[in-house]
């Protein structure tokens, strides 16, 4: 049985606390937040808290609270004598050193406040400063994950990043999409089983060798065309640099 | 039973074949094409032919031919009485306009050799001459599809340029992705769960109300690091345009 306080009370925290709590190798012995009312989450299913002086002992700290917080949570925990980690792909390791055993513990996914996902098939990429401490926190991974895996620092840092280009990026990418079909009346709902079989070749297929469009083509007549057909200044721009970017990958001399 | 001659050998041809030669109401006469190695795909399963001036008589011509190469096809079928239809996104109806009945059968959707994806779901967008001929065409539709649709000229281009921002643009993230992860030796597949379920929130969420990350928080310091972590010019411009874009979208004073 590992004992858990989680700290936070967002997306992460609280998609954390569900899987967390259905988990029949751990124990949350309390959620932590500053604010009491977005602890609701929490409330009959586990003891809550906003003391951030009155903390109690457990095997590992999970402080799931955003970037910028995580130096000035940690403070309170540099006397702990457990794990503290944080949730973070953009953070290292070392903004927790004051801690006497820490690490990282971040699953590798976007989380929507009210829709629980799965994390058995999420991976969740650790990190610890103690070689010791490598078992503890992937036992705590494997009892959530089938994906568990160690990643340093530089390595997470690199996955976020390209996080922000297959996530957010991405979903820019359907909000252009969206702001099209408004502008012109057409249902953008035609476009999900689209943007789903987008995703889904990726299974059997490197993006690279499933690049498809006018711009991989080399179809100057229906880039013309759509230039022709958008109006809106940011799309235009956004359209050109990535059609540009695609014809230079896939070898088409400009 | 309507009579079907398919006309054009590429990934939206062959998928189209696989699709109608299972369903009960449709009968292809003929698969024709100009080469005949690349025919195979419908070797015994319908009658192969190469020569262009030799075309049995059908209810529906299917001409899922190159963009390009539409008008030049359609010159064969002008003096065909069934009806003649073309399967592209981007053309207009009236490229078929020397032929005397004639419109659009779009399945809006990307398509891989190879891969047999199941047509039930494929929004089929569909655009006739002449009103007589909505009910064949219709019928033909939904002999594949549940999502059949009366779609104009015009609105079908709007579509297909939201096509080309969801599914190549997104696809081009996704390489960009894959780069960023093989240059700092971290496996892509990590980011599959991720890029799923990217595209799964939409089912519930419009993606302007999806958005995440650093852009969209106003995080500089996040995007002043990953800044300062990507060495490809091509992946620093579109960082930074897409970033300031999600910035203007949601609000941000830049």
């Amino acid at each position: 049985m590992i004992s858990v306080v989680l700290v936070g009370t967002g997306n992460v925290a609280q998609n954390l606390f569900q899987a967390l709590d259905k988990t029949a190798h751990v124990k949350v012995e309390q959620v932590l937040g500053r604010n009491p009312e977005h602890l609701t989450f929490a409330i009959d299913k586990a003891p809550l808290n906003t003391n951030f002086d009155n903390i109690p002992n457990a095997d590992v700290y999970i402080l799931a609270v955003s970037d910028n917080a995580i130096a000035t949570v940690a403070e309170k925990f540099k006397n702990k004598k457990g794990l503290v980690v944080h949730t973070s792909g953009a953070t290292s390791m070392q903004e927790l050193k004051d801690c006497d055993r820490y690490g990282v513990f971040y699953p590798l996914q976007t989380f929507t406040i009210g829709k629980t996902i799965s994390f058995q098939d999420i991976p969740i990429c650790l990190e610890v400063s103690n070689i010791n401490d490598r078992q503890l926190v992937q036992s705590l991974g494997k009892s959530l994950s089938n994906n568990v895996q160690f990643i340093n620092t530089e390595e997470r840092r690199a996955l976020h990043i390209a996080a922000v280009f297959v996530n957010n990026f991405t979903n820019y990418m359907y909000t252009m999409g969206e702001e099209i079909c408004m502008d012109n009346g057409v249902d953008f709902s035609l476009l999900l089983p689209l943007i789903k079989e987008t995703a889904a070749k990726l299974d059997n297929l490197p993006p690279l060798l499933a690049q498809t469009g006018p711009a991989k083509r080399g179809d100057q007549n229906t880039l013309h065309n759509h230039l022709k057909f958008i109006k809106n200044k940011q799309q235009r721009e956004i359209y050109t640099l990535l059609s540009n970017a695609i014809k230079r990958t896939h070898g088409e001399k400009l």
